[in-house]
């Protein structure tokens, strides 16, 4: 037994994080607040965690997969809607112009996202995604969505958990599109995601209870708005934030603005061989203030291309 | 070892409740879906079961605990705002007329927490909670109101978490007036708590990033709000819900209408003797409709004074 308990204590937790700055910061970090005679000791109970999924937990280019999730499903919705041939940004997507798509915006996004995930119960709509991610396959990778999450992540999710910490998804994306996979593919349940969402209203026609998923914004789960969804399903102010975008500054700064012993992160896509290299210039994911700002706050940025071994998990065996 | 695991299990693991229905009922329910080779067994992943708090967990009556603290804070803070003396609902609450104050009715209360909740962080609301549960006694049982949890509740909590069940509270009172105290009362950490809620803001003035809150209500989690508060929170339809009013009448309905086995609960409050006794006519805790339902449903109802052996945590040793 102890022969067996010394291997594990000395086995890798990040097998696929080269040694450098990064990985010594996080099992620095992990170290200390779980030392309990140490200055910088947590309890269990308040070792949260906090991670933004596309661009830090999965790919999100060429696009964020939820915006390739909405654009087939307007593809398949538009014969019931001829009349989104003549009306943007519905024409755009079904004449497969992604300039003028980009050009609608948030505002335009947020129309395909409503025209496409209302109007069923959440119990349907997870179908439907479930459904369309068993389907879809990124363009470059050829692979499944959901098998291309970073394996180097996926250690970190592991690693933080079996030291104690419960660990969250805080997305921009919709909490309803997350939901159905997240513990599958990251190992979190979904009462542990937070994110963007419709509003739903409890409708009892004909005596059967059901939820409702409306053509109406409840939340938007990105830059300010992610410390309040935070406060909003955690309750507490987590003691780590990993994130990849600008997007993610507000919950950076609000997670390590507290007292003690704080963890910020920040993902850089500097990889364009293996995936993607991008930051102040794209459409998605735009890296540029929160990149600034992260020596002096004392966030680690994690350099994709040589702090990871490896990007995507390993081809299960054939 | 095989002696005490054997006296482990046979140990009634419900000991303040009297055997009969509700108690055979719950141990019923609990028992097959912890089966595994049997036809009603229910993963781990899917064991969630939700909790009305004010009346189904603790003490609601002679009033909500929430409101009393309102009251208290109105009257802390009343010399910082003279105009209250002439303003109603505030002019009842300093002249003590609760006929008023029970006539200005939700808006009424609102309006009361919507003053004395907001204007400050989560962080120091919190403190203020805290400080008042410290020293606030209920005005019949001179207890402080965290030790007015219903002690079969607490060994139901515990009973399903030791089944593999996740137990969230879900309320129509303040999110953050009950995550302060839900983990050491209940067991029961902030995350797993759904309540109402008024809006907060991330600002960041001066560089000190920080959430304020805002005297405008967010979500009412009450009726037909707490299937709506689940699915936001929990992402997943419980299979077990328990609750002791009307406002806990769609969250049972959704919950029960599910597929598989579930299970509903009513807490009929029964016992003027060792509690109070009230259903249909209270202005805290209205149980008519849902105690209609209830044997068509085949929602259990507990007789608080015959299924329980005792209503409260037995007292500390002196
Ligand atoms: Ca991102
Ligand atoms: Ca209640």
């Amino acid at each position: 037994i102890f022969a067996a308990s010394s291997a594990f204590g000395q086995q890798d937790p990040l097998p696929s994080w080269n040694d450098g700055a990064a990985k010594q910061a996080i099992e620095g970090f992990v170290e200390k607040v779980t030392e309990e005679e140490g200055p910088d000791y947590v309890a269990p109970d308040n070792r949260i965690a906090v991670f933004d999924n596309d661009g830090t937990l999965w790919v999100e280019h060429p696009a964020y997969t939820q915006l390739v999730f909405a654009i087939d499903r307007v593809k398949a919705l538009a014969p019931e809607h001829p009349e989104w041939k003549d009306k943007q940004p519905f024409k755009a997507v079904l004449e497969g112009d992604m300039k003028t798509l980009a050009a609608s915006g948030q505002k335009g996004i947020a129309e395909l996202v409503m025209a496409t995930h209302a109007g069923m119960t959440p119990a349907e709509f997870e179908t439907i995604v479930e459904d369309w991610l068993a389907e879809a396959k990124h363009p470059r990778f050829k692979k499944p969505y959901t098998e291309l999450a970073y394996q180097p992540m996926l250690e970190l999710l592991s690693y933080l958990r079996d030291n104690g910490f419960k660990t969250f998804i805080v997305s921009g994306g919709g909490i309803e599109f997350m939901r159905p996979w997240t513990d599958r593919v990251y190992g979190i349940p979904p009462d542990q995601v937070v994110g963007s969402s419709i509003k739903t209203e409890f409708q009892d026609k004909d005596g059967d209870p059901e939820l409702m998923r409306m053509p109406a914004m409840n939340f938007i789960d990105d830059g300010p708005g992610k410390p309040v969804g935070i406060n909003q399903h955690i309750g507490q102010r987590p003691i780590a934030a990993f994130g990849n975008s600008d997007g993610d500054l507000q919950m950076l700064e609000w997670t390590t603005a507290g007292d003690g012993p704080r963890f910020g992160m920040i993902v850089h896509h500097t990889d364009a061989k293996r995936e993607y290299a991008y930051d102040r210039d794209t459409k998605f994911g735009r890296l540029d203030k929160a990149l600034d700002m992260a020596p002096e706050e004392g966030w680690t940025v994690v350099d994709m291309k040589n702090d990871w071994k490896q990007i995507f998990p390993p081809e299960p065996a054939p």
